[in-house]
């Protein structure tokens, strides 16, 4: 609309999608802790014995935890390079937030069945849905980064260091995912070990352009 | 008060009430996925099949997922179009939150019965509480581009192309989610499909003011 | 500290200590809607009748969000006055805080006694909590409006006309909710009526400052 | 990122870090009142003496309470002092964030058993997680008041009264929380009331520089 036009009107616009996403990011994270319980009427030894047994639980959040913590990291990377926000984007950020809003989710599965029977199938769907996260983000990248949209959705040049070193970046992200799913079909523990490296492995500072 | 009068202060008392109303409309959207429930105890097989036999609750999901997220979209829309809020129109905005925050309980009952012998019943409950909603929003609007208000709340023309863009857009919002209500009576499914259906279409980029 | 000095540094540091307040009021106000229950495994009329019978949690819902939400607006109005925040300010904010997130729990406790036997003993909870919270928002109002403070902790002169107007709506706040929690020793229902009157009441506009 | 390089682009950086980092203790702190649970189906005097054995919950609630509440002030402190966010310190703020978002778990435990066989098992889990928050944030002042970064991270001298004032506040923490744990082998209520003495304590205004 005209009246949000104007580089002072697309900056307003662009912060308050970051901070919305932001707060979906921020509230999907604190949300991970309810799907830790607390086993009820023990006594000391009984107690620790369960909070030890509880293992995957922690393991499952720590992984989940990072997990969405790197997106927002990544998002955060993203949106720093973005001046516009056309409807598209909008509906792709929407779409990512979906994603990351539905991880408690998988990680109350993994929670609950990491260590039994169901543990491949449960660590299956865990590494599957960050395949979709990761598709979805790359897709939000790639459409960012078009030279389809004129004028362009980012504020630096398409080709430049920052937008190649992001290409870079997220080329295999979601193949990396791939590989944790495919490894749930041999070792539930396995996928979710891959999953976390993958986050330590994100968490790494992003290579500085050649021209910095 | 005479210390938030003039363009500035009316900007930031504007933003701050867009950025409260975010909040609500994140948290909302983001508890969503508490309503979804893990089956216990349960082998891998048995387990497949109680994820598999949970649709529903996905379905409930995605369509409110959807159905807050265009409500944002609306919201984040319609203030930037606003100038000044005054005391009616804070209260209206609060009426909106409390529909959009009541979201998780409908969405909750549908997610048990639908498939169920109550599932017409959750359905015109999930989609009368659409009904509610989209009349919320309307009145909200009405209010927001009355020429009743002097100085008008808009800062842009009420009679110029984006308003009346708007108007042409919510007109019949209402009316089509009492469509998926009445339909809620012959089928729970029609019902939470049109509730989807609406979700999507309201989704699709705004048609441009004429002049633009 | 010195760096955040001066008009610039304390306009930053108290639109940081709103924006923290409103995710608290927000979540707080968004997270009521967890409180409610759905009844499960039953027919189409036997969950009519249970979601019926479920009024007292609507009722406890609708005055909770309402009260939070009318918290919020004068909490919001409050530091539109506010220039300065020094520790004591801080503390106090952190004090309405707490009893502000507290209200699921007696709101939770009064949807599930409500017409019951315990019910006197849970609306006497209820209303006596928002006692304690009208008190320490009289108190962190009194602490920002005192002339002890130099420079003061307000934008606007001590005893000019916002300042007056605040203080006659104040004045008999905590008393208002007083009366509700007498009431419960009679009724349930008397003191969530007046509770819901108050917020209503709340509603209702300011009264302008006379030389407006 | 050359593009959101110099002052300007810095400080936006480092507002945007702190705004999600507050809604992660917003929505943390306000979770808590999650853990307090509505003891069902009882009469007046059985819920009555119901809620009074509760007890335990609500001083865990309190201390929880407080705990996160003085960390985000302390956090607030410190990141008014940062001018510049370089990828180590978003990784520890990062793990901040991680150890505040975890403290409705311990506080949960301690709820269940305070006063039970189990209760100095409870009290030495929570007081040791607040061992580690303390080494956290500990960890994150000392990396961003450290000389080897080139520009320095701060916007005030390092050798300066607010750093100064900040390193004497700060070197004692984790210790007062190891008295805390320690206490934990003797008495689990005295465990819980050094952790609620010490966020009395660190509520306390603080000691202005010498030279302020």
């Amino acid at each position: 609309m005209s009246a949000s036009h104007g580089p002072h009107g697309d900056e307003k616009e662009t912060a308050r999608i970051e901070a919305f996403s932001d707060g979906v990011f921020a509230i999907a994270i604190t949300l991970l802790i309810l799907e830790l319980r607390v086993p009820h009427d023990l006594t000391a030894s009984g107690l620790r014995a369960a909070l030890v047994d509880e293992w995957p639980s922690y393991a499952a959040y720590l992984v989940s935890f990072a997990t969405i913590g790197i997106m927002w990291l990544n998002h955060h990377r993203l949106f720093g390079l973005i001046r516009r926000v056309d409807h598209a984007l909008l509906i792709l950020n929407g779409l990512l937030l979906l994603t990351i809003s539905v991880v408690p989710f998988p990680t109350s599965l993994l929670a609950s069945y990491l260590g039994h029977d169901a543990g491949r199938l449960v660590a299956g769907i865990y590494s599957g849905w960050f395949v979709v996260i990761a598709l979805t983000f790359t897709g939000l990248w790639r459409y960012a980064a078009s030279p389809v949209q004129q004028p362009p959705l980012l504020r630096v040049p398409l080709d430049g260091p920052e937008v190649r070193a992001i290409h870079a970046a997220y080329r295999f992200g979601p193949l990396w995912y791939v590989v944790a799913f495919v490894a749930s079909f041999l070792s539930a523990f396995l996928a979710v070990a891959v999953c976390g490296a993958l986050a330590l492995f994100f968490a790494l500072p992003p290579k500085p352009p050649a021209d910095r």
